[in-house]
């Protein structure tokens, strides 16, 4: 099966406890094991990845960029401000952004991405199902 | 089935004739033919519309504010400028907005969306295949 | 009498169902006969007329260009964008621009016309009595 | 009979003898005379104050506060950078704020005011009659 | 002969009526005739054709994309707004823009326009003869 | 026959040698040539001048102001930058301002002209024949 | 006992009565009462002024100045635009800033002072006791 | 002799007290002896003034008007910020603006005024002289 | 005794060592010690906590979220850029914001702040006891 | 006697011929005449110098430097854009700028200079007398 | 012999790898050997560093504030937003900035530099001689 | 040996004179010799030119052009200012930016060059051996 990574950014282990009137109630652990399944419902191998850590962010974009592996990724409020992060998502050969809130609806500094140009597709408020599109798209694009 | 409204905006009825190499190489009918088969794929009743007229356009808005009808929108370059669109979204109950190509990989001006804030969800560059996801989400949510 | 337009421009035809928290439970039709009724008391002979597309609001503006017929208008979005309305009142001799809300309390785009320049007054805010007002002035300074 | 301030602020005394060519030949003691007429018409114990003291206006708005008068204010210059009747302004419970000329077709400086977003409604251009459609409106909306 | 099209957009068709100050007193319809007989002279076919709906302006700016029909194209104050029109010029061969007054001498709204980037060539303030430098250019290039 | 200066500015004495993708391989010579045939043909007696010395520009500005001769300009990039030029050609009696290339589709900072507020007309993009389209409206506007 | 100067502006003679949602309930004499006891328990000599006249607060400013007595100060709304009391106490030589209510989580307006960078230090949004740590500080400081 | 105003606003009273080595040792007093004297020997009389009130600032500007009295003006601080002042300026027949320090190697907020444009003219940086040269201005002008 | 966290972020842990005109002699060991001396007079148990790995600090507002522990953080020049700070102090359900030197009256970049908004309150350029009345307010709103 | 520069930049040759409802009638020659006069009486020696070639202007104020002589200078246009200019002036020990006409009351470009910062004083809008308040600077600065 | 640190931040692990058509073939391995080497020849004992985390990066400018080692530094992507390294590099005595690419010629966010004003000198687009040239320097300067 | 140019524009010629505390004690003829003499070491024939005269600078990037010279260019102020140079600059086949000083670190306008986009390199900072080692980049490069 196609190996894929779900990488998911600064805060986002807090799915489920932060701000539930926008996130929701499901946990981090519990949409990863969700992604897994759909990923192979679709014959795709799904890794979730969550870290707080930059540079770990980072390494594994590196990563995905070395080995072809297509990316859907939430960066959290990284989004919005890491060059360093709209640096190395250059480099990876798929990569779909994920947004679970309608960002558009929110504070004007989280109008902005440093990932878009780079992405192959932006899915926005969507909410959890967000990530279940741009696995399906990857599934059909790539599968 | 439930009715669904897919709204195509100005200059989106020569998909397949106009820049292909953005665009495409399927025309709007044989796009409109595959939407509705999806639809009735997900129980939906889909009726797919295109008009170059913005007063056409806000009257389908209209039907689907009266009627309560969810609606998939691409207003094309409208998108960037009328507020009349703008304004005539924010009654419609659930919407969700498509673009096929990266508008953030583009222009400036491209990057505003005077829809996006009254939109559930927004699709970007993810080609004709964002139309298939939003009404698989619409499904989803209100079927 | 002398000859008054009144005209409504995009989304107006939906008073009293669009937003009613800010726009009130009267329709456009309750509104028209009200503002002709007022017109009569004031010796005026009042047309209210009401489209969603730009091209017919112009050639009315350019019917009162001709023919010399005082306008009260209400460009509703378009006044924040339509430049071919701000060229097309520049002839007109005497007009006088209603806003229903008060447009100053509301998002920053709604804080600026392309009308306001070449009016010879404005009234935002104190709902559809602003139509009053405006024929009571044109029958004040015109009649 | 309801009381009424009408607040003219700074060079409003001047009426009548400051650019004639913008605000006409009027005195502020005739206006003065003619609104507090007008009130009585209206069923409006008017009483019209002017000042060109910041702190005598923001006393008269704190009255106005404390005793639920309701306001008709031309804060003249002040209007466009006095965020200290700006405040002032936000407690009073009825107020409507008219410009004697049409300050959008002036200088830049003149398009925003610090008083509109708090205000019930605004007259801009309309002239001397300005103030008598909002004793009109506080006649019909509180009378 | 080669077809050309000379399309005139919104409150063009007022020339001669609206601010003869600016745009002098030669009606729509003479400026048709003379180009007509221009295009004769040149071994061109002209059709002058003027519209105040942005969607009639849109759909022949389709067809000179369909046909290869070079434009000649004063799309008056949707110049500077219609990202639709922007759009629908891309698709056309050979476009030349025409503005009959110095839009460089008139408000800052005027200075830019969503046409020039996609056009071969512009023509600013020459009155009506910017027209028949426009048709020459196009009889020398393609004739 | 009636006197006209074609004045070139900084860096076009490199016509034909200099990014001739842009600019084309004709040399200012032959250019210069060209159009004191061009004039004749029209009546005009054309004196072609390039300099890249700003005050040797300012002073044959300085003489057709003295003198009343019409004056074709292409300032090259002193059109985006140099004020003294834009204070020199208020004096002139009638301008054109001529450019080559089409500046509205390259950098931004092209896009200003500090000459156009004062020209009669502007020609932008139609390669070395809008200098003759220049002189032909000199001939037909003051022949 | 050192003299301290708790000096406050426009508007705030009206705490316990503005806005109590934001300002709380506490009279503005209920605060000089509770600063002044405060003060003694410090072994300072406070004095508690309000005005809503601006030179007033200048004057006071100056003999802060003159007489070398630490200022406590809210200035109100005057903190945002007031570029005279910003000059005034440029001279003071110890002055701390207070405001009541977090004015960065209110409009964009009341960021920025024209105080602040003259003061030794600034504390916002710790309600009265705000004042209670600046009279802290300037015993811990000057006591 | 004819009577001159020279009106100095906020802060300025503090002359030879305030920042010296900005401002100099001389007090406000011997500036207007000085005044007083120096206009005796150019034929004017001459009153030197100073108020920190704004109110009072307006009402010599008033009567400058009413009277026709020339005015020399350095309204400190107010200069950047009080269209009040700048509204009353207009209607003075004959004011010069006078600044001691260089606002302009100062703060950018000092780089701004809204009494230049109705100035005659402008003096600035030149110490307690420039009061002396507008004054000889004065006197040659009009005297 | 009740859990207060004090949390230094990025450079902090250099206190006493860099720029000591800025920040002083006192190391963070120092200041450390200090505080939790201040808090057990207070009746609170403060742990005080410095890193310059953005992760770690994030870590440590989501425990305080988690756990409800108040929060006194100086995030050093995170404060001004790392918006995924300003998403994890959202949940912390009380936060003073402490900034030891005068951030108003350095660079302007320093002006800005993603945490004040979210913040109960903000004390800035108070030196090292800036800490000890953050812990004042917290004892005397919670203890 | 004291050596003195009066520098007159581009375009001001033209004096008494450019625009004379701005600049008047008195010729260059005049003005120098009655300059090299008023110095005389004041115990300088004045030179005036005009030139259009930016580094013939250039090359004066290093001379200026290298000589110390107090130079007054109207750089004409080039005071809005020549940084060379604004160099070149921060070497002059003495330097007071002039301008003819009010620069604050024209186009907004004109309300910049780059030589303000340097300069001793600047005076402004005083016509040909501007220059002899400076020359009368000099000498009670200098003499 | 004096040791020097070379510190190399985000991505540029990743040389030879990443956009090759940018950054060439060379390793980040094979460029610390050459360093080193090159250091040897200058009598400098080099130290080639690399981290994508920015504490580590941050850690290594305290050694080197500590020890006084000057730095050569390459951000990469963190040179336009860590204003937590710009904090850190103001205390190295000695700091030269060197890009491999020419950051003027790319994206507008690559422009500006948070550490550049607190460095020595910057190298700019150099190719990985950047580096060797930065080595002279520090060695003719300090060695 | 290889023919380089070293250009130095506006003001250079006063190096040594010229604030010295900023650029230096050397003067340049002293610096020309020196770098003539790097330039042999170099196997490189470098000729040093400067001048005031921005006419003068073209041509000589004009003969580079032409002859394939490569460039060591440091503009001066014009750097900032003259695309007359930036657009003389685009045919240089090679061409080195120099800047004595850390622009970086003086004022605003400073900040931005018209030349580096068409560099090959830029040298900021490092006094005058940044024309050292651009000389020795040359010489690697192209020798």
């Amino acid at each position: 099966m196609r190996r894929v990574f779900v990488l998911n950014g600064v805060n986002l282990g807090r799915l489920g406890i932060r701000e539930p009137e926008i996130y929701g109630h499901v946990s981090h652990a519990q949409l990863a094991e969700h992604l897994v399944a759909t990923g192979q419902g679709l014959g795709l191998d799904v890794e979730v990845r969550q870290s707080d850590v930059e540079a770990e962010m980072i390494s594994w974009l590196h990563q995905a960029s070395d080995e072809s592996i297509p990316v859907v990724i939430n960066a959290g409020a990284w989004t919005h401000s890491s060059h360093a992060i709209g640096d190395a998502v250059r480099d990876v050969p798929f990569l779909l952004e994920v947004h679970i809130s309608n960002i558009f609806a929110r504070e004007s500094f989280r109008h902005d991405s440093v990932i878009s140009a780079s992405a192959q597709g932006v899915i926005v408020g969507m909410g959890l199902a967000g990530y279940d599109y741009a696995l399906a798209h990857i599934a059909a694009m790539l599968g």
